[in-house]
């Protein structure tokens, strides 16, 4: 018979144990600073109605982007983000949420699309969302911002400092109305701005004037980038009214304890859902990474699924994203996640594995991370070789002379110290 | 338009806040237990490949088990155990990691087959494994024996007393050869037993004589449910080798002071995977949820992925359907989880906004979990009821004179009593 492939599919992560433990450190620190900042954690379905996960009825395109299936009459697909689901469950839970209501989620999320270099097919992101019902001050825009930025500054020592640029859609829209541009217009600058940064800038430029045929407005456009809203000021009352609200969201962040934030117009999040500001977040160590994470505002959530007026802001962290791509290409020092063990215990015989046993049992009590190697008929060497290559800080060994006089020999990997003495001082010299 | 459904797909789980933070407290603690005892977490894709999934190649039959689809030409599907990933996953990296080599999973499964009561789709099993090449002590069988009883009963406050039965494939396969069944016979036995639980007696007694079609086997199978080998000891060398090797192992769970297992051979764990010694834990106080958590030996884990002999001892953990089930039926109590949040920040009044925020940093920081309410034109009643909603433990009122005097009015939400003090003090009387 021929052996089966043991590669995962392409796009799919797989780490080693040492990498996953830095991963779920991470993972941990950042979700204790969302539990600390009050978000209810939810772990929602990774499967939904494919009604759910679309408008769209055109299969076939849908298929290149999302894993979609049937079971009996029923078709049903893999979310893609965590943004569905939410506004699902939110509009399901009126009753029994406590509004502004707080919501995070860790989970894994599926793209269908044919794997490219550093895309994957299946990731994590990190979700938070704040939600209220029909109204909801900035001031909680805000706030995810600080969030965010206190979730990333928990793993600085990985991924160094951070960064946010702030744009704002309601800029966009007073500028497209000011320059009277069409719907198809609007659409196609919009589709062009968010691509700015993956093509050549005379590309850029080139779209720009195809779409708006008006040199003077192509240069009122091409200006934003270049010198922000300070060309468009005084204008129209609705360009104003957004860059006024700009401005004041700009001094809320700073009285939050946000230092890192600048306004960057060219931040517009694409197409989706966004009605209000928008944010990403870079690593400035690390700005081939691009978006650490992003979000905005979206003034009516869960509209497909309630006529309850859900406003919500809310934010991604690319978490597989910087994490696998960062330990990968060896930017963050795994060094200590190396070991799991901190103590081995290595046993001379099976007729020492009943106290061999009482002494493990004590080490895992006081949650000492430690294994026993139970092979016990194996010589010492083989033994004090796996000690060693779980890198287990110390070996407790248990052979005779220690059953009897109910003690235990204590060996320090790095140093090749050994020392025999009661356990409950062994103990106190591992920790 | 008409509104799409907020239910999630039968089948699928969605819990509430208090019992998602009740779910993770659990998770938290059990693979805190695993750490401890030198698990390596692995996270492994929830994609295969089809073959990598199942051996069959009768589509039809499969997809109704395992949810399948294709991407240009390839097939895949979701995984509906951790055994399938980890053997691939450990005959890739044979050279990259150390054996005997201890991995767990906590991961979600999924089933295709059409939802029935209690039958998840979408479940969590939380795994763990300890594998050898080419030999593994028995002492390990054991050791995952005592690793999941502390892990379940690092959770004793929610689940009670656990409880572990020791079946013995050897025994079995040592007994259809004395009573010289064919091979057909030797697997209809088998699935009866498996089956024994969920049909009348009855109909067991009934199928065991249709299978074996003679008076005297068929009573000396029925006889072991009854009496265990008591009655089959000496008739066969390989039944004493079984019998002994049981026994054995009972002495190595005693040693290891697992003191909740007993023989039982009506546990067989169906026809999967297993070839030596097999385990299942009960709930004593909820024998309705069947089997907590089941495992044992296998002889060649990773057959189809590498030519390498991995031998491997593992079980499972039945997480979803433990606590999804209790907190469902109400026999967990929820109400320590009814609060995420030990303290509201109430601002009366946005330009008192900094200094709230400068407190609510603070509280964060020392790892509080604290939220601010952040709609500040709210009148005070709001927004004392929303501090009351969320069950906050306390409320940080920030007023004008608070900001002037750079105190807190600290409200304990449980006795209604108030005080103005500094936010060194309060934090303390948080704390």
């Amino acid at each position: 018979m021929d052996l089966k492939p043991t590669k995962p599919l392409s796009g799919f992560i797989e780490l080693l144990p040492a990498q996953q433990r830095c991963f779920d450190e991470c993972a941990r620190r950042m979700l204790g600073v969302l539990r600390e900042c009050g978000f209810s954690a939810l772990d929602l379905p990774a499967i939904e109605r494919a009604e759910v996960l679309t408008d769209k009825d055109n299969w076939d395109e849908i298929e290149t982007q999302i894993f979609l299936f049937q079971k009996g009459d029923t078709k049903m697909g893999l979310r893609y983000d965590g943004t569905v689901g939410l506004s699902r469950y939110v509009a399901g839970h009126l009753n029994d949420l406590v509004f502004p209501f707080r919501a995070s989620q860790f989970s894994k999320r599926y793209r269908g699309e044919r794997a490219q270099r550093g895309r994957y097919r299946e990731f994590y992101q990190m979700d938070m969302d704040i939600m209220g019902i029909n109204s909801l001050s900035t001031n909680y825009d805000a706030e995810i911002i600080s969030v965010i930025g206190r979730a990333l500054d928990s793993v600085r020592e990985f991924i160094g400092d951070n960064f946010v640029r702030i744009g704002s859609r309601p800029f966009w829209d007073a500028l497209f109305d000011w320059l009277e541009l069409n719907a198809e217009q609007k659409k196609a600058v919009f589709v062009l701005i968010d691509k700015k940064d993956k093509m050549p800038p005379s590309e850029f430029v080139a779209g720009i004037a195809d779409t708006v045929q008006d040199s003077k407005k192509e240069k009122v456009i091409l200006d934003v980038f270049e010198t922000g809203y300070a060309g468009v000021r005084g204008k129209s009352e609705k360009l104003d009214v957004a860059i006024a609200e700009l401005n004041d969201f700009m001094k809320i962040l700073d009285v939050m304890g946000v230092k890192n934030a600048t306004i960057d117009l060219s931040v517009t999040r694409g197409l989706a859902y966004y009605t209000g500001l928008v944010f990403e977040f870079g690593l400035t160590n690390f700005p081939e990474l691009g978006t650490a994470a992003g979000g905005g505002r979206y003034a009516d959530l869960a509209g497909k699924f309630s006529k309850t007026k859900i406003i919500g802001v809310g934010a991604a962290i690319g978490f597989s994203r910087i994490f696998v791509a960062l330990m990968e290409s060896g930017k963050i020092d795994l060094s200590k996640f190396e070991s799991g063990t901190d103590v081995a215990v290595l046993i001379m015989g099976n007729e020492n594995l009943s106290y061999a046993m009482s002494v493990l049992n004590a080490l895992r009590d006081e949650k000492i991370p430690s294994v026993a190697y139970l092979d016990t008929d194996k010589k010492f060497k083989n033994q004090i070789e796996y000690a060693d290559k779980i890198m287990a800080k110390f070996s407790m060994i248990i052979g005779e002379d220690e059953v009897k006089n109910k003690v235990v020999t204590l060996k320090n990997m790095a140093t090749g110290e050994q020392q025999t003495l009661a356990l409950f001082d062994a103990m106190k010299l591992v920790k």
